[in-house]
């Protein structure tokens, strides 16, 4: 069996394009630019919790840093170096091989350096942390809502929860709606491109992994702020596209989570600059309510133009 | 029981020092002070590998701590944010309290704020991500060794390896012996005010993790030297004084890991100077040999002036 170090080496050991010293010594050495403050985020995945253990390893190790890359795009920062922790119940070469190809697939793709790490014997365990630069003052938290702006949610949330729900056998889409629901599921996007964009355009951001409302909440208890989602304005088509039913459809894009999507909400001044951007991105931008005084008070507008309060619950690893 | 999100803020929510912004958004936010290189490390400890499941976890979530301070010391750097993902098997208010005791305790005595993190359920995993500053080019690594330098180590290597194995019944200490063993490796001190100081003297560091040969190897093969380490130069009264026989001494201190104390090579004329760094820190530094030309090869001298290949091996946590 190899070593643990022989399996650092041969696998995770690309050329760093951006960091001082990588994998090799006590710790790695980077220069942030200078004027920009740092965000840092760290996810930790677990096998039977957050994928299922006869996961692709190499869907899993592009997911593994792809929810991790969100989080910075979420602030609207720019990724820039990953450590990654990682724990195996054993060296299984093949394993570690497409685990890394998948990640270090999702390191080029968003311009991030492995910089360090650990690999050490356990449950399997991913531990990534993220860390990524944006210019000091600049980075779009989940506390600057204010009564009157507009929510926005970008491409198509509800994905990956029909993807889940598919591969569970809890629902039966078409062959088409299934092998896109599993790869919005396996292959998340984080939309890096549109955090950056929205620094001067959203008041409050963060990416949608645990489901719509549940996410929403934040937003307003950090905010102080209430919110009115408008049913209609959901993009369900999309959802009822793969062969879900409605209430399937809509269950997933309210409650669903893991598509990192952003969430994001915007004075209603900013509506041209947004769908210039959507029309630029090729990303579709979806308007789905607005924020109220009413803290802490999220209500949906149903089509009927009926009122009534969302009962929000995001997943809670612990509930 | 309490949710994730009630557990998060109940016992890891303490006003940073030093951090923009902490727990609670999609990522962290803090800067770096201007002229600063950052140094970033990954530990992951998994229960039954790291540490025995019924570990007192106050002492834990010190140790959790102090081992990712210990790896910037190790690099001349100053520790300043962390963050911890942390898996458990359940929410358990007691033993999470008593974790976080011990883990602000080892935060607040290295000034490092605890600045973010994840928490889900899953087999005992705790994995923390440290960042600290060095002033850009100071760093020590362990490529600057140099045939002619000396070879030093801090304090008293070898107790924490005794403790570990005092606990395993594998060999019987003194009553204060073994007090002193299990607190050593229980409560390791990273040595970071050794290791800033050092920043201007050594010429490679690492802290002893895995045992003082095996760690000496990845000096040699990073600075592609070799070394000759003084049986007779070793700190083994200390460790003869627990009660430990001179065999398991000699074992515990060259090959046991866990103290986090620093190796480091220093060239011969830094000898006042570590001396009397030695003396204003209260903290022994031991010459135990010389760093040769001879590429990789480590060999130890013993008292009767004969040299014999050191057999180093680390801790390979999949051999």
């Amino acid at each position: 069996m190899p070593s643990e170090f022989d399996l650092i080496r041969r696998h995770f050991s690309r050329p760093p394009r951006h960091t001082d010293l990588a994998v090799g010594d006590d710790a790695a050495l980077l220069s942030p630019r200078a004027g920009m403050q740092l965000a840092v985020s760290t996810d930790m995945l677990v096998s039977g919790t957050h994928f299922f253990p006869d996961t692709d390893p190499e869907d899993l190790g592009w997911k593994t840093l792809a929810v991790n890359v969100s989080d910075l795009a979420a602030m609207g920062a720019e990724p820039r170096w990953a450590f990654l922790a990682l724990a195996l119940p054993a060296a299984d070469d093949a394993w570690i091989a497409a685990f890394a190809r998948g990640l270090f697939a999702c390191a080029e793709a968003f311009g991030v350096d492995l910089a360090g790490g650990d690999t050490t014997r356990g449950p399997l365990n991913l531990s990534v942390t993220i860390i990524g630069e944006v210019p000091a003052g600049k980075a779009i938290t989940r506390a600057g809502a204010r009564a009157g702006d507009e929510l926005w949610i970008s491409g198509q949330p509800g994905l990956a929860a029909l993807g889940l729900a598919a591969l569970r056998g809890e629902v039966a889409l078409d062959a088409a709606g299934h092998a896109r629901c599993v790869d919005a599921l396996q292959r998340p996007l984080p939309r890096v491109e549109l955090g950056l964009q929205l620094r001067s355009l959203a008041t409050a951001m963060l990416d949608v992994s645990d489901g719509l409302l549940g996410d929403l909440a934040h937003i307003l208890e950090r905010s102080g702020v209430g919110a009115i989602v408008e049913v209609n304005a959901l993009p369900l088509c999309a959802l009822r596209a793969t062969g879900a039913d409605a209430a399937t459809a809509r269950r997933c894009l309210l409650s669903g989570g893991d598509d990192y999507e952003l969430l994001f909400t915007a004075p209603v001044g900013a509506r041209p600059a947004l769908r210039e951007l959507s029309t630029r991105l090729g990303l579709p931008l979806h308007r789905i309510g607005q924020i109220t005084g009413q803290t802490g008070d999220c209500l949906l507008r149903e089509s009927d133009g009926m009122l009534a309060p969302a009962s929000a619950s995001g997943y809670d690893h612990f509930a």
